[in-house]
């Protein structure tokens, strides 16, 4: 399985629990270009893989991520010197492309757990607002860095943290760029839970992700994408999609086998999704 | 007024306030066939009468509700034995009744409380999605159980729960299927306010339910109608739609009655909407 | 620069903030008809003025507000002596005309921030829900009171407080007028800091008026637009919108000017955006 | 079957197909009360039998109908009597009632067949916009009538006609109140055919039913939902749902049917959906 | 009434209808500077005049208009020596205004009919796009003339004209510039009548206008309204809205005019909408 | 260039101008799994390529295409042998892949053009309802064949038919699946040119390619992505983000080549947009 070797990440794999861990500790796990294409290369993969029920997000070092490196930026600012409407083209679809990545965290079938220590700064808080569920130090924190560098951020923090705590608090932390704690991002809601040290924190992460990868994959997949259907539609046009995709997703076999395993005291073992041979067109 | 007689839910008619009350007891209040169509057939009946101005949700014995009852699944089993594509098309159907019964609590025009003690599971948090206000004892607890069956939960949790909390807890709560406390739920903005028992509960929602009967009838449809609509669409919609509301809504008598009450320290009386008669085609 | 002297409120300048004040504290701020026009005539000036970074909404004497001013229902009840229809099709535009007096506080390129003490009450919530950041005394206490005179709220508050904080709460509020407090509301995610008293309200308002003036005001002002956008659209559309906006406004500029700047562990002083000239027609 | 006998129509069932013709030639089938109730109780019984495949909608005597009779206006002037924000409320909900009566016409799973003849004035354009498919004869003539007696139309004309023909001469059309012919309908793309008389337009309109009824009605019924869905959404929107609901509804059983019946030269004879016991809850 | 006097159209007033006539014919009405900002100022002043209730849009000379004047693009290309960031940013505000301009049209609460003749072309269809009704003469032709100047239509083409005619079509003539007929114009469903020549299109329009302005105000605005609000929301919205909208607007005043008028043969004679004084805040 | 050789398509480029050509004479070009996956390849490898302008696609043989490959369908039928809520999990995702094949044909740059003659089934009209244009021979005929064959058409033709022509018309086609001509179809407003022979056809499309591929394919793009963002979104929504979009995208330099090219009479040479390398991240 050598296509999950990567330039950024370390990756590991424990039975159905897979942990990504940004590894450029000497950077803050900084993000350079090659984080922005193997981040959804790898969640491809995995997705592809049947018998992967839930991803962890860590960084190594001392810092969860500091944002985007500023290497990154280097091959916008080269695009300038181009005619400029043609350059304005061009860096439209460079945006569209880096928000992709993050993007690809949605489109999984999976939940991704971020688990947050230290710096989470910039890029990183527009990468953990695509994920289904946050973890944190108690010395985690945070920051919306770009206005600070005289930017508007354009990879996901507008669009989705005012979706996920109070657009009231998003807006205060958009424009003022003012640095905030695990504490606060808990209470805001950003954060379901906080760990005292890095070690406790990923330990909590896993035991989650292997809780999850204990249910029924098919559920969990339709949890995921419900989920996300009803954050972008009205009430009622989301209980039809969800009518409709239970229609076809929910059937006897995992709800008895759930039940009898209930019964028996045990827990039950699902069947995996089925894998990407079943797919192919 | 004996239509208002149920096999499923108790009902106790104080003046303008109801209060229905789930008696299954010795089931935890479990959703039995009768309790979905039950629920919204009185719904119906208190919104044709015209002296009804608030409605007050409890459960009977130790618990809220445990959700789902297993019976009611069995009639969803049977489906399976017929075509598969007939098969789904007809749970479709299905689904969406049951979500009927719980869309029908938006659709009258009073608000309708819930006074939650004990268990509230599965279908449960379904139900109090929908409802206007939430009350519940200290010791209430909750959980979205579905997961842990193997299934999606498809009656409105995953569209009505991340409108009203923070979509990354309700995120968690749905991936996890954690118990959780009273307290929590409060944090997270669910409960309105805690009481210390069933009994002390059950008076601060009847109070509450008394005291939103005292005020204009027409004021408080309009408030539930434009919050509903508010949710499900953007700013703009939501003031055109408010203003349109009010071009017909928002006559002098109302106000005058407020005003004149209020320097004669006294308490106005507001007439009723109009009754079921002079709606009908 | 006399065209901001205004009926109602006390302006006052300080570099690129600046503090409208509402001034007729022995009515306790109540919005009188020159409220409703002076508002947006005023922020629309300040709009057009390319040096203007940043406003403070604050009131003078005890209040901030007690919401519409009664002299202000004059105008619509002597409507209800024309022909019923076109009464209604009055008031709508009446209506209307009063939302876009809070409106207006969307539109321009720059923050407002509410500075709240003492009483918030009615169009006092309408307003604030429409400011960018709110600050609060930890005295100031609020109340949608529109119900409680026998009436639907019409100016906002059912639109954007339930886009800012849990709309079970929300709820709650329109439907009982309850007082609460400046702690409940910043436990609610409306209000991101308390201060001691009036005085230090201020100060922390202009102090976070003035930190925000220093940043980049294109960047600023594509955070606003695009909070904006995002609050009414779903992610995709959000993520596209935001790219196609950094196409033409992200230009190495002011990126360069931050990081050499902080380099020189100096302020970055950042070029206004182009005055209203340059945008005539 | 006697609940199908009518105060309003004649019912005439054929095998799988249900004539619904307006009988009240007299009055050149004016729409009554009656009517109004009617017709969504007919769809509703005729949607729970299973064995009925498509309705054609007809009139019976010189016309297809009138529009509203004068006399269903009498209940709603009555209104006008009592406190004017509560006869705006009632208002309302009546006139959402009538709209009920055609949109109960979209939420059958067959289609709904329009054959006109004669005059289709007023209520009779909103009708027939809600209906699956129309056919009329060459002298047929309509016209949105309500703005010549001084209303603006309000049960679905405004709404419907603009996404069947070009909203450009609706517009026209709703401005004008003036009559336009078959043939121009026909060029407006809302009519499908045309007949040179009342016996030959139903028997093309029946010919046609009969034609939709040898289909599976599986298909028939996810035909008639994704049109509807993808009417009200966008397109990204509208392939998600499809293909949801093939997950579920898409089986080879039907596709089995129809290719052999088409190698062995026969008509494929394909399964009822689930009927109304199975769908009860 | 001097303030209708304009330096860019002609105004003929007859009675309650209003020719705008284009006045620059050496020019082929080219669009000035001076057009952008007087079309909405006279529409404004138009709106708030309670006895106009249609207006006609002509243009003088040989031609409707050749669409934007190039000078209109001097004062664009001054902002491309600014930082190019601000430039952008200010580009996209004054394309707003521009919008403006024939958004004004759709703002207005009666009808304007565009009668057109001889050449139509670039901003001239963006124009007629955002009008309610069109006519045109046999000899008018139009052509999106945008694309053969390299630029992509940015006032309302793509986004009105699509949703007026066949999008397949509309796709075809903003791709390739083409120059089309008044016929096949008229057969696209965007031009409602044809005359022989520029007097009696006028008369035409005219005469249209006349007719639409003995119909009730009140009702002739509810159409306009309802039609713009059913183009952009889902039918099921627009039949809500519709509902809220007649609940206030529909009383028997007007139904009651017309219908004895039509019983004494007569022309009914509708009120006049309040005018602004009743307005103002 | 090797890697435009098809196993399904012939690839001819001619200048800035490709014609893709189905490829399977024998088989009325079916569309084979092939088929699924070369034509989004394909798009995306000339969408890379900055000198590519504008495609045409077309069918070798007798006919344009007979649609969906039966072969296609087995890989689908192969599922149902697994668990049905699997199943039908796998089921969504192998449709998603399908109607991602034609989505392709909107994401790419620039506009393509089907050139239709003879068959044009099932899965034809489902992709040629994606391209931008569409020209036919006089014998062309169309059928929404999926209907005939006990199936829901579910990649395209009921989500994107309805949006090009009245769906009216649409509907009735996609319930009766009956051949309909080309005539018919330009009348709908679908085909924008008939041909006499497929020869002429051919010639017409080339051209007609040609032409556009002479403009700015900077103002193109435009249109294109402008487009279809308004036929899925509201006029003031569609109205914001074109102002957004030419905000950074409309620049003097092809203003200013098309006005010096049409002076001298002349035809503008644009640059091309900027090529993949620029766009990599």
């Amino acid at each position: 399985m050598s296509e999950l070797e990567s330039s950024f990440f370390n990756v590991d794999r424990q039975g159905p629990v897979v942990r990504l861990s940004m590894n450029r500790p000497e950077k803050a796990n900084g993000m350079t270009p090659d984080f922005w294409t193997e981040l959804p290369r790898l969640l491809q993969i995995l997705d592809s893989d049947e018998t992967v029920r839930a991803v962890v997000l860590t960084g190594e070092g001392k810092h969860f991520t500091g944002g985007m490196d500023l290497a990154a930026f280097a091959s916008i600012a080269a695009l300038f010197s181009e005619e400029p409407g043609r350059a304005a083209y061009a860096l439209r679809e460079k945006i569209l492309q880096l928000q992709g990545t993050f993007s690809a965290i949605e489109k999984v079938r999976f939940p991704v757990i971020a688990a947050i220590h230290g710096a989470c700064i910039g890029g990183g808080i527009d990468m953990i607002s695509a994920c289904d569920i946050r973890l944190a130090t108690r010395d985690a924190y945070f920051s919306i860095e770009e206005i600070n560098i005289g930017m508007t951020a354009d990879v996901g923090t507008l669009q989705r943290l005012p979706k996920l705590i109070s657009p009231a608090i998003a807006a205060e932390l958009a424009y003022t760029g003012r640095r905030f704690s695990a504490e606060e991002a808990q209470a805001f809601g950003l954060i379901s839970g906080l760990a005292d040290d890095r070690e406790g924190l990923i330990a909590a992460a896993m035991e989650m992700a292997r809780d999850i990868s204990t249910k029924s994959p098919l559920a969990i997949a339709g949890v995921k994408r419900n989920l996300l259907y009803s954050r972008d539609h009205a009430v009622d046009d989301g209980l039809d999609y969800m009518a409709t995709w239970n229609a076809g997703m929910l059937r006897p076999e995992d709800l008895t086998k759930a039940v009898q395993a209930s019964m028996a005291k045990k827990q039950a073992v699902f069947a995996n999704l089925l894998g990407e041979g079943s797919l192919a067109i």
